[in-house]
């Protein structure tokens, strides 16, 4: 690692590899089918070993990540409805080799899937996204998703399959989630319920998301989970206990180049590197802070400078350091990388690229 | 533009143009030499344009947009410390055939110059940088970059040519900046004395950013600005007036795939297409405008998700309209995107990489 040009991303394998043995552990142990999102890593090296470990199949958000695991053979659930010619054309294309399924809130979205899967003579499942708290999107009432559902199970070549939400508010502490999830099981029950009334009881009902992904099996009747970032992990997860400081399996490796500024030491990797976004769900602050040393946090940055606080701490780096961050969101800071390397303690075991970054073929 | 991919990163080449002419002409009339940094459009298509209308060399804050740039035959200056082995090794590369300065403010950094250039025989050109408000890097008094200096001076490969400092703290509004203007020229005065009586008086004294660039002529005794994001301005730069709104030449298009929940339109383009960047140095909020009607702000965003917030304005968008989004901050933003789509009205005229994205080669 020491020869690594910084900044680098890396990966520690040992962490990775017990991150994912956990989360297919606890999906075994309480029948919830793991559909791992690949937006965190965009990689099908990755995502080979999810499947390896039993997921069931693949989350993703673009097609273009559709498209980099398709050969995966994987059942592919796009959690993004495809609007617009462009990308209906991608995912027509898709469904001619893999077993697709997509999540959408509106007659627009359904209606466009239909010509789309008709013209092309191919066949698309579907899932009716509901909003249960996020406020992003999804149908807003029981009412709107029977409509859509049944509007989805008159279409020959759209299948409807079930509901779909994503949990993403909620994002406390483990210990302080009880509130949140027993408002979301009355808020789910009551779309179940009426899906059941009109005779479209769901055969899927896919929910999820690392935050709170170990509480999955208290979320009645969620047939399957999607969580993206326990691959890695990050700052966020585990300042909500949804998983150790030492589950962080991904880091920024950087070099401090000045400590010329009083109180602070200036590392090669900035926004362009980590990605700037501030803490939610937490009180604790800064944007990202040192794998070894946890208290040691970044109080600014720019483009290609970190700014490390050294208000708080004894250690007084030398410029040619070299220090690991961990980010406070790992996915937009992976997004940021050509390439990843995985490490086994000091050393570089293999290095792949983050394939399914941007969105173009 | 109708048939492009969305999220695509879209530049108006007329603005665009607009844009490089205002710049070339104030540095031209002023005789204050345009260095422009590439970091902004990481492109040597657009560096090259720069350079057409009288750009006296580029800089860079990267290695990797120093080897891009490098066959443009350009005058380089790398206004971030190359520190350890693997940056120094393709630094003395670069050096081999282009004129490189380097800016630093340590020791550690100086010297570690001065050996891989004496080692390759090579030669290399330092400016000395100093913190002059900015509080992110830079030595803190006249005496350390007189010390500095004069060890610089004493090199044999490396030729000490000046001072360095970035004025990234002046970003209020153009007619706020006169104390902060006054505050830099008494500091920087103090450099400049203190060099001179030292027998160093610089040659080269580099500042400039964009939100500053136009009160280039009041800082006294600059050689040379700096400034990038002005190639394709963005919100931030407009709300500081240092560009109308209609100077903002790069845009995110996006198409609304959601408008189920009341108040909000959520577009396919989030954190991985415009980046999260709150504003700084304004009272206005959002993570971003629409081009077309700036007073639609993004309230919102994760990843692949943007959420216009609809509660100011009678528009309605529908589930497949197009949009427009101008970025709080454009350089993060088009870093984000392989592809650049040069549109003039509606037609696409051309499409070019963003080919200094990352660090390795």
């Amino acid at each position: 690692m020491d020869s690594l040009f910084t900044p680098a991303a890396v990966v520690d394998l040992d962490r990775m590899e017990a991150n994912l043995d956990r989360m297919a552990a606890y999906a075994a142990q309480h029948g919830i089918g793991l559909r791992p999102h690949t937006k965190t890593h965009k990689s099908p090296l990755v995502a080979s070993q999810q499947i390896e470990r039993g997921a069931i199949g693949l989350t993703v958000a673009t097609l273009r990540e559709a498209e980099i695991m398709a050969p995966l053979d994987a059942d592919i659930l796009i959690a993004h409805p495809p609007v617009g010619d462009a990308k209906l054309k991608r995912l027509v294309a898709l469904a001619a080799t893999n077993r697709i399924t997509v999540a959408l809130d509106s007659k627009e979205a359904l209606e466009g899937l239909d010509a789309a899967t008709r013209t092309a003579d191919v066949h698309v499942g579907v899932l009716i996204e509901a909003d249960l708290g996020m406020h992003r999107v999804g149908v807003q009432s029981p009412a709107d998703a029977v409509a859509l559902a049944m509007q989805a199970d008159r279409m020959r070549n759209v299948a409807y399959k079930g509901l779909l939400f994503y949990p993403g508010h909620i994002r406390q502490r483990v210990e302080e989630q009880d509130a949140a999830i027993e408002q979301l099981n009355t808020d789910l029950d009551a779309y179940l319920v009426a899906l059941r009334d009109a005779g479209l009881a769901p055969d899927i009902v896919s929910g999820g998301s690392t935050p709170a992904a170990f509480a999955s099996h208290r979320i009645r009747g969620m047939t399957e989970m999607r969580p993206g970032t326990y691959v890695y992990n990050d700052r966020t997860t585990a300042l909500v206990d949804a998983c150790a400081w030492d589950d962080c399996a991904y880091s920024v490796l950087a070099t401090v180049i000045s400590t010329a500024v009083p109180g602070q030491a200036v590392v090669d990797a900035g926004s362009k590197a980590i990605f700037r976004e501030e803490l939610r769900g937490t009180d604790a602050t800064g944007l990202g802070a040192l794998l070894d040393r946890p208290d040691v946090i970044l109080k600014g940055m720019s483009e290609e400078h970190g700014l490390l606080d050294l208000a708080n701490t004894d250690w007084r780096p030398r410029v040619g350091d070299r220090v690991r961050i961990v980010p406070n969101h790992v996915c937009v800071s992976v997004n940021l990388h050509p390439l990843i390397h995985g490490v086994r303690g000091n050393a570089v075991e293999g290095t792949w690229p983050v394939v399914a970054r941007g969105w173009t073929p």
